[in-house]
């Protein structure tokens, strides 16, 4: 049995890793949650999964619960009872599936305590892979990821040694604009952005989907989560998402991994490993149905986030972290239809092209550089709103 | 350092089994040599590769050879001379790709002589896979399959537990007249059926890729090798050969092995297991340039020999190697041009509906079915084409 704490339950990945649990309650409890201040739906998970703790963003919202499970449950707020949720004594596994770079610390916590984690959260890695990874060892727990790329790259490790690996092949959708033209991109809405063909994900990430951007984090968080130098990482286009990875060997003999469009398989692979459970709520893949897998190069100057990603990763320190939040504060900005879908890039591209590098980053740096970061952006975005 | 045997040194796998042992000869050293009365080109082979010994079928090519040779090796023949290159005390893997079913004898002998194989004789595990694997497992020597579609499945297996396969997927180019009706089979020619769209290889091979009778050996010994019922075994028609085969856990994520078509992957790989070496003549798969896997059903109706296969399989005992014995003599009597291309079906169907199973033959028994399957599936193409 093991024992969860889940950061981020009240979203698209804690909801589905609460279906897992759903599916084995013979094999994972949920002990601990903490959620932005959804109070009703957070009600709802405390009265079907009973967890010993939990959490939300702030002490209001905190205390309106309190008043509801009349001391079911220990109800705690903000970044203090978030920690506290991540390191509960009762867990062994942390689920790290909040958005931003409030994921970071907790995690870094949980590895601390000796929790082993399942993570869903971007930025840790991107941010502050160096740490993260440097406290993984020191600690020997297991960091297992729930995207479905590296999840595919880690079930092609399975068995083989690392030092025969030639290339990590990283596959990517193309988004919703995979075969459109620079003109083109220059007029697309959110509508359109959200519009993702294979996948069904937050907004956030859906966007960063369309900008590839998203691509351009998970090759920063390979990187991290396999030790494998940039220039052995390779993205290639293919819009059915049915192969979620591959890896190339030294041989020329290639692993991929397979499966449906169902983020449940990664998580429940991520909490089960090094076991694997079956699933009656999946359903199998069809080759037959699917009829084809193509694939494609990826044009990098329609699509320059994934450039910048790569050379991001490989100027490394406090660089990435950077261009992730320049990120996600455009990206918000658009959302908010504040901004254009090319101003995503041309605010990263202009927080890269200002930042102060720091080599080798301590967690304090890359918080402080993530927050400096988010503050260029949005006056960057708000000049040129002006002009 | 490896020291290998290989039996069929001048035939197709054989070549190529030379071919990886020239790139690591660091790694692979040939003891002992076996094959046919090819006398030159044996010749060419020991001056190159310094065999302790090597075994030629009669004993007049033995004696020409040796009179070449002066000494520096011995030259031995037939049978007995097989089977002793087979077990050569300096060998420590045997590489079996004799065709036929003089294969059988010979790998039990090595086996039970503690020596590991690589096995690219079909009849071994397809006629006697009850036998080979019991010795296998008594004499816990390694059974590495040298076909791409078993070792395919085998790298998906690298690391994972056996129980959780929910089924393995056996891919098929579908040969030269994949997508032909029943009528224009009636029609087709030796020179249609040695076209193979994808791979190179011997002409009984590419003949059993036309009928799809290869897959349903294959499926057979994919039984014998991973220990499979016959319900968890299926195949997809995949028409580019690139992926070489995959699994489907449990869980319904599939584990798929892709590369070029080049055998020398599945030779090396079964040599050098655990370890993968590089090998700079094979080139590496460009996905772009390959730019879509298809996937189709397979036609039972049309290809009847695959559904035999399955039949054989499952009834077991004595009844596979009755079939393939039939299939045999039916595919040279095709190339010799003597019998029709649906006779192969034909005689496949009348062997196998004559047949009466022994449950668990022992390996004379296995032999003497051998045997017999033959003269009756001879008769049977003689009493046809004087019709």
């Amino acid at each position: 049995m093991k024992k969860l704490s889940l950061l981020g339950s009240c979203g698209s990945i804690g909801n589905q890793c609460l279906d897992v649990v759903r599916e084995h309650p013979d094999k994972f409890r949920v002990v601990g949650l903490a959620s932005f201040n959804e109070v009703e739906k957070i009600l709802a998970q405390i009265k079907e999964f009973k967890p010993v703790a939990v959490s939300l963003s702030d002490e209001q919202s905190a205390d309106e619960l309190r008043k509801k499970v009349k001391g079911s449950c220990e109800v705690l707020s903000g970044n203090s009872g978030l920690e506290e949720i991540a390191c509960l004594e009762e867990s062994d596994t942390l689920v790290s599936a909040v958005v931003g770079s409030i994921g970071i610390r907790s995690t870094i916590k949980a590895i601390k305590a000796k929790k082993n984690i399942a993570l869903a959260n971007k930025e840790t890695l991107v941010a502050a892979g160096s740490v993260v990874m440097a406290e993984v060892k020191k600690n020997k727990v297991n960091l297992m990821p729930i995207d479905s790329e590296h999840s595919a790259l880690f079930q092609c490790l399975n068995g083989e040694d690392r030092n025969k690996i030639n290339k990590l092949i990283i596959t990517c959708s193309g988004g919703p604009f995979k075969f459109k033209k620079r003109a083109e991109l220059e007029k697309v809405t959110v509508q359109d952005a959200l519009g993702h063909p294979t996948w069904s994900m937050g907004a956030k990430i859906t966007i960063d989907s369309s900008t590839l951007m998203n691509k351009g984090l998970e090759v920063i968080e390979a990187h991290w989560l396999y030790d494998i130098p940039y220039e052995r990482i390779t993205t290639v286009m293919h819009p059915q998402s049915l192969i979620h990875s591959m890896i190339e060997f030294i041989d020329g003999q290639v692993m991929a991994q397979l499966g449906p469009h169902d983020m449940r398989l990664p998580i429940q692979y991520a909490l089960s490993y090094p076991e694997r459970l079956s699933n009656s709520k999946v359903e199998k893949l069809d080759f037959v149905k699917a009829g084809k897998l193509e694939f494609y190069d990826i044009d990098l100057k329609t699509f320059p986030c994934l450039a910048y990603a790569f050379e991001a990763g490989k100027k490394g320190g406090s660089l990435p972290c950077a261009m992730n939040a320049a990120n996600e504060i455009a990206v918000f900005s658009f959302l908010k239809q504040k901004s254009k879908f090319l101003d995503i890039e041309k605010t990263v591209r202009f927080v890269m092209d200002n930042h102060k590098l720091i080599k080798n980053p301590s967690l304090d740096e890359i918080l402080s550089t993530d927050k400096q970061a988010r503050v260029q952006a949005q006056k960057f975005l708000d000049e040129l709103s002006q002009k």
